[in-house]
């Protein structure tokens, strides 16, 4: 017999089937035993009788997370209705024979059974391998995975084209700070801390390219918003008129990425009592005009032009209040704040850049970028750092370059965000900090 | 005017268009100057008569690569039937405006307007952000984003969830060797050389994953197979009966992004006169018996149960010749030379593992897992490792963990092969190898 997945046994009431995963639950009613059995389809319940002897004896060994097969017969489930959250809820499997695939070691250190797992944050992630199986956790990984996907799927729609750029380099670049250090062989070298030039190369190229890759930050936080290694949505396009053009773009993707969850995860988001911003038009502020509403209706006075952490919290209220928006895109950051490839503004202490923000937190960044090479060279002196550092870098410049821009997106902010999980590190699957390195 | 892409050309004859690209050559004719007109859809020809006089004299300044912008009447192009190469081949453009977007600084190091550029590997590789923008060049990389993208495609519709797992390590697992080393803050770390224990904890979580991700090797390699970093395409599957389901899933994988890439990219494998092998049974070869064969058949003696690139390559024309098959299995790798997690065979000295070639290079690895955590530590013992090395990788263990196994699959050595490329650096964007780092 071929093993189906649990999902499949509503439809096949009366029929002997053969089922496999892991045990969830096992609870012992006088001579019955019942066992909540887990597979990547769902979870349906099942009972074993004495009668059914070796079924039975075998049974009596099983306890959480040991993997089982089973053949066995699916029945109604007496006096219960269909349960729309758990689609097997209206059957149950009658077991008539049981094999253990695979027992446990030890005490389990958490139970993963329950709904909620409420474990402290170092608990939930120390025991990863484990806590990851519960059902809500994992669900966070569902909604990521779908994500990815449809973030490369609007892409590609739209004329961008995937591309893979090295995270190995052999200079530091943009400056040299939050960069890991490497042994390459008898060099020293350095992790991507963006593909930025590489997806700027492949606007020469392509004119519309898209990454999804990791990206390496060796910055020393310690906040729920940072991890040192994640997953970043970038993208670049060519022949653009101003920023407006990127910031459409971007706004047209998230929504479309945001609507694909919608439609694809609707039992992940209910157990985060999740809702999906409806699709409208982002509003736009320019930072300086951010930092006036955050000195008159916060009373937050900031020393320079830039904006903290809380200062985004603020403007994402206030962006909900008065527009209804979870989003809010912060446009014309300082040039001294921003990396030299950032297009001047007209008014030149400004650029053509902007961060997006998801209900009070900084998601993508993005803007202009430079592309006259002598600009770009003037650029670079500008911000103190010597031109010959990028010479492979302004060969994209040498060899015409149309007027381009592009973001980059953290993937892992936007499931934080969409989910409200308090950690950035819950989206990871394996998070690492300045502290975890394990598992 | 809205500036439209020129493969919309030829469906608007006699109309105005605008627009915009770089300037693939120009040729002077008597009094008329020539471009071809290279966009992200294709390549027309534009004619700037001396009428249109500040066309005309923007026209005389412009050289290869130059970014332009153009207006001008689209013309069925005179004694030229519709060529079927070149979608745009029946018409051409009669500029009457241009403006320069972008232009070039010195000489072009190289002309990249050739069909076929023959250029030394190393010129080819140091122009990179150049030579990628010939037709021929750039059109590997349309290949391999359809490779990616058909990959991740049939990954899910076989219910494989997509994941990304840490790139950094706080070990060098799997032994030690081939791991570059990283500087992670006050620590030591290390880069990932396969996704391999993170994918098997996948498993625990989801029963089936995939991954595609950066792998790192710091391999001291010379040849035309190996590139430091690449792109590795992981699967892992939970609840199989062998190793011989994960083939299946792989043959099947394999066959699927074939067929994508044939209905997909038509035009790039022209340009390569690239033949897709037809879906086909992939034969299956104990490695023992294709020593025997290599032995028999090529007179080739190996010393030890192992084969070599030579063998392999050899191993493939027969295979060729004797079931007409561009790929095939090589299964049963002894013991000694598989990494400890791979499930031993019932002669022990041998293991449940494969590796599958095509066009006689491997480019893929794969097998059954061991998933009994007593036996796995016995076996970490056999291979002279140390369990307490492999801490949070035994854990998976602990939690129950069901007969699996998956694959390693080179996304970059597919494109060789498919393609026919003598190096596999010309099938990355921005190759790293011993001696290359930049750009």
């Amino acid at each position: 017999m071929k093993r189906i997945l649990i999902a499949k046994t509503p439809a096949l009431i009366g029929k002997t089937v053969k089922l496999a995963g892991w045990v969830n639950t096992r609870r012992d009613h006088g001579k019955l035993i019942f066992v909540d059995l887990r597979d990547r389809s769902g979870m349906i319940q099942m009972v074993i009788i004495p009668d059914k002897k070796e079924a039975y004896e075998t049974a009596k060994n099983i306890r959480s997370e040991f993997v089982i097969e089973i053949e066995g017969r699916v029945k109604e489930r007496p006096g219960s209705a269909v349960n729309e959250k758990i689609p097997t809820g209206g059957v149950e499997i009658e077991v008539e024979k049981m094999k253990i695939l695979a027992g446990t070691v030890g005490e389990l250190p958490v139970d993963i059974s329950e709904d909620d797992l409420n474990l402290h944050l170092d608990t939930l992630l120390n025991y990863r391998v484990l806590t990851l199986r519960n059902k809500k956790v994992k669900s966070i990984f569902r909604v990521y995975s779908e994500i990815i996907r449809s973030y490369a799927e609007i892409m590609k729609k739209d004329g961008f084209v995937e591309i893979k750029t090295p995270k190995i380099l052999s200079s530091a670049t943009e400056g040299g700070a939050n960069f890991f250090k490497i042994k390459y062989f008898e060099k020293e070298a350095f992790l991507a801390q963006s593909p930025q030039f590489y997806k700027q190369a492949g606007v020469g190229i392509f004119e519309r390219v898209f990454e999804i890759g990791t990206v390496f930050r060796a910055e020393p936080h310690y906040t729920t918003r940072h991890v040192n290694e994640f997953t970043g949505l970038d993208a670049e396009m060519g022949f653009i008129e101003s920023m407006r053009d990127v910031m459409r773009k971007l706004e047209k993707t998230v929504f479309y990425v945001l609507e694909s969850v919608r439609k694809k995860c609707a039992k992940e988001l209910e157990l985060y009592n999740a809702e999906i911003p409806p699709v409208s038009k982002i509003p736009r502020l320019k930072l300086a005009d951010a930092l006036e509403i955050l000195e008159k209706n916060y009373g937050k006075k900031l020393e320079t032009i830039d904006i903290d952490p809380e200062g985004e919290r603020m403007i994402g209220e206030w962006a909900k209040k008065e527009y209804n928006s979870d989003f809010v895109f912060l446009t014309h950051y300082p040039a001294n704040i921003r990396p030299f490839y950032a297009m001047p503004s007209k008014d030149a202490r400004f650029t053509e850049s902007f961060d997006l923000l998801f209900r009070g937190v900084e998601i993508a960044t993005g803007g202009q970028r430079i592309h006259n090479y002598s600009q770009l060279v003037e650029n670079i002196k500008k911000h103190k750092l010597n031109p010959d550092d990028f010479e492979h870098y302004l060969d994209i410049f040498k060899y015409g370059m149309p007027p381009h821009g592009g973001w980059g997106l953290g993937s892992e902010r936007v499931v934080q965000k969409l989910l409200g999980l308090k950690s950035i590190k819950e989206a990871v699957l394996f998070p690492r900090d300045v502290k975890r390195l394990t598992p």
